[in-house]
């Protein structure tokens, strides 16, 4: 399984993913989740997968050969396309069609069906920033001011902690750190969930990625908030009375 | 859905229950998911339960019917059954009869498959206490020190806490306290589940529940327990530097 999240706030977006992939339980392994794309200061898009590997992979790699085609246009290419939501669009149309593509393979082979849950968030030059959660048959759903955060994968550990502290209004510095909390409670209580992390930080306007870093098993930093977490749920638990 | 969880404590056990049954979304209701068989000083059983509920209702009545049967015997009625062990076995072939029953019904208007899944937690006079999970096909899973706790239903959002707290030794105020916060984590993050909530407090060697108690909506020491939670949750999410 997966755990990625998004958070769309005012200041900025935080984007997350684990790294864990298996095929059953016996065969575990590292890929990477967050794909990034970037033309600093004019387009910015980040894209978190969820679902069969050979899916997320198959999709990313249509995405990046449409990028480098010179024949593309702004109805192939991401990094062309005039809107997000016209991003939104091509990376859901190429999901739905690679899923459907790989489903007819492994339905000549009476296997179960293959399909990924993706978020993408980005921001052009001139536009709004924007965060989707696109499913597997392509469509999406965006983030608002209600609901500014968005999770795919294992997302129901994680929550309860976002549910609390997160609003349009959260700092950058409390929303990575919210959205750091929350993957390390699911770390916790599920094992299909697994560092290293990913994680990404765009600041509003910017149209670039702030802060883009691989957080490994053992990050001294990661692993103090962790503990220091660890002690003051503990702590707070101890101070409710019932 | 449903969340009940259940903990078994070097001190004693503490079991904890929504009452939100739904059928569909617009169909939302209240019954409770808590069954309590008690012969004070000699035996105490309490069952928790997650499912379709004509599974878990005509379960409980036919186990009813057995207590009440002046033929019943050791192999038919969880009263007088010589172990828990037996009462599990029994409690889980009950309710896989049942549910092979209803789902045969159904399947004649080619309806999905009716299932529930319990929890079962007792002591009877010279024995340990037992904690059960048992599974829609009648086999079972028992609490140990290396998992104190079991849960059903929607048991993804209130396993961080617990997973942080819980250990044999947890005193019977903090588990019961641990359990309710649990459970608020729950209802909180997801709308299928909902008060009010059963709770059941029994003492090891006491062979009755020592506190049963209907916690309401509304309730004040509960609202204030949660509010007191999230203040504090929001505190110690202040503190963690990262």
């Amino acid at each position: 399984m997966t755990y990625c999240v998004g958070l769309l706030l005012k200041a900025g977006m935080v984007l997350l993913s684990d790294t864990r992939t298996n095929a059953g339980l016996d065969n575990i392994s590292t890929y990477k989740k967050m794909y990034t794309f970037e033309d600093p200061g004019e387009r910015v898009i980040v894209i978190l997968t969820a679902g069969s590997l050979s899916v997320t992979q198959t999709t990313m790699a249509r995405l990046q050969e449409a990028i480098e085609d010179p024949d593309s246009d702004e109805n192939s290419s991401i990094m062309k396309a005039r809107t997000l939501l016209k991003v939104a669009d091509i990376v859901g149309a190429c999901l739905a069609d690679v899923a459907s593509d790989i489903t007819e393979k492994l339905g000549r082979h009476r296997q179960a069906m293959a399909s990924a849950t993706l978020i993408m968030g980005g921001q052009r030059r001139g536009g709004e920033m924007r965060l989707f959660l696109i499913y597997p048959e392509g469509n999406h759903i965006e983030a608002t001011a209600d609901t500014p955060f968005l999770q795919v994968g294992e997302h129901k550990y994680g929550k309860p902690i976002l549910d609390r502290v997160v609003t349009p209004d959260t700092s950058l510095t409390d929303a990575r750190k919210a959205a750091l909390l929350s993957m390390d409670s699911t770390l916790r209580s599920n094992l299909s969930v697994g560092m290293p992390l990913d994680l990404a930080v765009i600041r509003e306007g910017d149209c670039r990625i702030d802060e883009n870093r691989r957080i490994e098993q053992g990050d001294p930093v990661f692993a103090e908030m962790s503990q220091a977490w660890s002690a003051a749920l503990r702590d707070a638990f101890g101070k409710i009375l019932i």
